[in-house]
């Protein structure tokens, strides 16, 4: 689109690229029953069926692989592609509570739906030992993320999830306008490719480590999460409970681990 | 807390401050009716009843200050004060459909419970006409509202809204670990202020401004709303339709003009 920039007294009108975010409808699909809406995120379009999966992962409407039967973009009246609705088909119904717990959330929200205090901290289980990691791998991670950011460059605007081995070895990223999308993301396609539980990964986030996204990596195994920015107080107190670690501020060579740093080799 | 502070192979224990993330629910009572749970958000404490009478005007529960009857934090079982737990007391029972929607809003989301596409854009009328704004005001308000970001300085982890008059005097911030609090609780200090609707005002969000901020902005009345980082598609989209200007990527005394340049004085 085009924008008016302006610097002091100088104006001109210049092209400029937007982040995209769209609504993305997520319908569930049970045997014998017609796809009910189960959630609407705004999201930046692309690896939508990941996206839809992962949701549905972190949400518990799946454990696996084997509870899909199939994602799909809906058709609509003219037997057109819908590619704001994606329907997830199941083989078994959700457990009563989860399908009916209808949400939309936005492109920083991943917890919506669930309209009282005690059901915010949920099913998660601790997370296994993990593997150790050498600070020096660490260090090496944002750049490795950004060099897989080549949109973010151009618009300023995405946030991205990247999944590592204990060596910082990067081995998928995603990018979306939230980042609770990308994680999500990330989580579905680990799923996908039967990856899941990830007990041995590192998990990097751009921006800020919030409590959704610790209980979402929680949710898939991840001993170990980043993140560019601060972690809040209730992402760390449920780091802790979930025997995460978890690393802030990491860039520029420096990070603060707050929890579980038994997981951190300083010397390697 | 305690942190482990890893820089190079040098590692030591030194305190950090988090930032706070709690959940606050609020919940509605409507005239002889018992309370009812209506929405959970992740926020930082603090402006707690702002929040809680922006939340429940952004989302369509009350339309002014007439609207209410009270405010208060709940009473436990021992007659305890609940500091997570708010009740918004209103005159007359919410539009049908509107109380219903319970969500679980966090500290990023402000547009849930709406469980399907079509509810996304809803009942937001265009902004007025609004004032006419000089380039080289805009240009000071992040640093205006640096001053006012004490914590931020000390935790990298909080959002700002804050509202300015034309000339670029600050009116009012707020600050929360979610952007969509930060202008829930300065709207709601507008509503409780008898401010609404904020036809001269212009608003700063910190960070990237997707479409539920424009969308909370347009409820008020905002017609200038600025980011100092990217505007997302939706949100451009958004305020065409609202007639709101775009300022985005407001920093460095520079800034770009997504829509409706012509509140934006260039020479002034």
């Amino acid at each position: 689109m085009q924008v008016l920039a302006v610097d002091g007294h100088e104006s001109r009108r210049r092209p400029d690229r937007l982040v995209t975010e769209e609504p993305m409808e997520v319908r569930i699909a049970a045997p014998h029953e017609p796809a009910a809406p189960f959630a609407v995120t705004m999201r930046t379009p692309g690896d939508d069926f990941e996206l839809a999966v992962g949701l549905c992962f972190t949400e518990g409407i799946v454990s696996g692989l084997d509870d899909l039967d199939g994602i799909a973009y809906c058709l609509g009246g003219e037997g057109e592609q819908l590619y704001n609705v994606v329907t997830v088909r199941v083989r078994r119904a959700p457990p009563a509570g989860v399908r009916d717990r209808q949400f939309l959330s936005n492109s920083s929200c991943g917890i919506c739906g669930k309209a009282a205090l005690e059901e915010v901290a949920t099913r998660t289980t601790p997370v296994g030992a993990g593997p150790a990691v050498a600070a020096s791998a660490l260090a090496e991670l944002p750049a490795r993320l950004a060099r897989h950011q080549r949109v973010f460059g151009e618009t300023g605007g995405l946030h991205a999830a990247a999944r590592f081995d204990a060596s910082g070895l990067l081995i998928e990223a995603r990018e979306d306008v939230g980042r609770h999308n990308a994680l999500d993301k990330l989580i579905g396609n680990a799923l996908l490719e039967r990856a899941l539980p990830l007990g041995d990964a590192v998990v990097l986030v751009s921006g800020r480590l919030s409590f959704e996204l610790v209980q979402k990596a929680a949710a898939a195994g991840v001993p170990v999460v980043c993140a560019v920015s601060a972690p809040s107080s209730l992402a760390v107190a449920a780091a802790e409970q979930f025997g995460q670690t978890i690393v802030g501020f990491l860039r520029d060579g420096r990070f603060n681990v707050y929890t579980h740093p038994q997981r951190i080799d300083v010397g390697g």
